[in-house]
């Protein structure tokens, strides 16, 4: 009970993020990188994701938590989370106040360098917006007049790469949790046989979470989510009660969270048929044709790579076999949180525009995703992928041909 | 599995504040309450505590949800979270968008009456400031030069009002979780011997939580926050290794969440002292100092009272006793949060002073607290009260004496 992190090495791992954002800001020419935030153990208080990558640490009060470029960590804090913040380890100075904020920032805030001190805010990335509109106009009232006002900047492409470029060890957890959701998979293909239905599958599913301690990678409600043929409704909804009949694609995208970091992969299996030994052609077709668009788009991400063109790449393989358009983007980031912010392997629709043309960096972790309808189903199949210097490796082991159940 | 609600009840929890919420609007004259949030159930993601209040779902892309004075709601969700939506029923009509929310968003909008739009954010209400800066941008940004931009204002005095004052059901809750946390209380004097340390007692209250299935009112690192003697740092911190020994003070602040409502209380103990009866005198005294500002308080509770005036009462019954100034507000609202937003008792003091000229209101329920250092420890206490018209009314049994432990 150190009042600081939530289990073994997040305290290293922390202070490694800490390291990697002063780099970060040395080379952007940040002088400070600024959280302001409340009440962030709370279910409606501030919750920002940079702090919680480099201090993750809770607070009540209205507190502003500084970094410089040198490494060096300042919290302004009210008078009773002083203790914890001491003893959290994650600050080399704190500021405590009684009654008013206000002098302590300024005095934080003097002590950072001239130039720009970013704030944790931005319309696409919801992991580098942490800072409330509330926080943001607070901190705008006790800076006004002062010469802090005009240096306060979105820190969002700081945020990006702090959280997008994993460290060696963080790169190892997500690689644990994909190994771990291929081993649930692998226990799932023999129970899966006609008349299991969508919330007996949900079911098994969180009964071993359960024995083996481990959380999901996004709303338990929703995750697995289980698709069971044709009339299952795909998104983001709960199982239901359609059970498995021979003929019926059965389609699952899960991930765990263990040890603070997430897994994401989508697998397909199909119900045999009496009289048949393999999928329907349209099935095996459409199998082939969504793997293909996986590979293509794998061979395009590489860094440097606008995240556009790999969507473009997998997107124009799917489209040229003569499916209809894929109403989502290819890949998403993946640490921390399963949508781990930053950069999208999207299209340039108005909602992913600014996210997809940033480019590939060496360090991300993505997924590669996509899917087809067909008469028994749809099917869909998402890998998990690291870029690295060279070009992209695998994180997953790829699913290269349906499964069949039972 | 519905895929909105945590627990039973909850749905016709969240119908009631529904209601509450538009007969609000139409006091206030408010024509809209539109929340915007994305990725509400990841770490990162919005979380906005109004929304959770009288539609409890999740999203994963950018959504505009927008309720009416007449009682009826409107979702603008990206396509994958469509289903998850109609499936909550917390929603009247749900209109789903693929490439833009902007078309979506101004339909919405067109479709409610003339007036002002409310927003979650609030400079001083953490429960009221929900719409992240990103957030905010990304409207001002999609209702650029269209008449609605000039409509939207601030929702707090409507936030704090729906989360302030309690339904029958809510006030119920909060007594249960009141009732759970005496009886833990109970268990614990007789296991407070010499020699058991902080970490003793903070893990023989995990265990029985674990053993009832409930969770802590606030961050469990740190709940039941335990101090022994007058070495113990007050304050928001984790239980240390100190010991009793005979002649200190024990305190705990402790709050139990159960079935999504808190309790918050602080109780006193004493270590027996062989030769002695009773306490020292200045332990006697400072109890019925504390306890006595607590009555005071307790006594000048009631609807229309702004909170800095029962602040001042309790605070001042301390002071003239000889004590120091209390360093913190006097009371808080309690509910589905430890802190639950809103106004304070609290003093004039700048981080405060908005939320204590705040008036009381029939239906809120409230914690009095404070407390004063002695040579055996520190001695604060905290009971729990409901707001009625015709005054307060307890939702614990006040601690009336010190208690012996052992």
């Amino acid at each position: 009970m150190d009042g600081s992190d939530g289990s073994d090495g997040s305290g290293s791992m922390a202070q490694a993020k800490r390291r990697q954002a002063a780099a970060i800001m040395a080379r952007a020419g940040l002088a400070g990188w600024l959280s302001v935030v409340r009440e962030t153990g709370a279910g409606g208080g501030s919750n920002d994701p940079v702090l919680a990558l480099w201090a993750p640490v809770t607070v009540v009060g209205l507190s502003a938590l500084l970094l410089r470029p040198d490494g060096r960590a300042t919290a302004v804090v009210a008078n009773y989370d002083r203790v914890a913040i001491e003893r959290s380890g994650h600050f080399d100075e704190v500021l405590a106040y009684d009654q008013d904020w206000r002098p302590s920032l300024l005095k934080a805030l003097e002590a950072v360098g001239d130039g720009r001190i970013g704030l944790n805010y931005s319309i696409h990335d919801h992991l580098a917006d942490g800072l409330t509109h509330g926080a943001h106009l607070a901190l705008e009232h006790a800076l006004a007049g002062t010469r802090h006002s005009e240096r306060l900047v979105a820190a969002e492409g700081a945020a990006a790469e702090l959280r997008g470029v994993k460290t060696p060890a963080e790169v190892e957890r997500v690689r644990a949790a994909a190994r771990i959701t291929e081993g649930l998979f692998a226990e799932l293909g023999p129970r899966l046989r006609p008349g299991a239905t969508e919330r007996d599958v949900y079911a098994y599913v969180h009964g071993r979470l359960r024995e083996l301690g481990l959380g999901t990678a996004w709303d338990r409600q929703i995750c697995p989510s289980v698709n069971i043929g044709p009339r299952s409704e795909h998104g983001h909804a709960g199982p239901g009660d359609i059970a498995a009949a021979p003929g019926d694609l059965v389609h699952l995208d899960f991930g765990v969270l263990a040890a603070e970091y997430c897994s994401d992969l989508q697998r397909m299996w199909f119900i045999p048929e009496a009289g048949h030994d393999s999928p329907p052609e349209e099935v095996l077709l459409a199998f082939d044709a969504v793997h293909g668009a996986i590979e293509v788009g794998f061979a395009v991400l590489r860094p440097g790579v606008p995240g556009v063109e790999v969507d473009e790449a997998a997107r124009a393989h799917l489209r040229d076999a003569g499916y209809p358009e894929f109403q989502h983007a290819f890949g998403h980031q993946l640490g921390r949180e399963c949508h781990d912010g930053g950069g999208l392997l999207g299209p340039l629709w108005p909602r992913y525009a600014a996210r997809s043309r940033q480019p590939v960096r060496a360090g991300q972790i993505w997924t590669l995703e996509l899917g087809v309808p067909t008469a028994r189903g749809g099917l869909s199949l998402e890998e998990m992928a690291l870029v690295t210097e060279e070009g992209a490796v695998w994180l997953s082991q790829p699913q290269t041909s349906i499964w069949m159940a039972g």
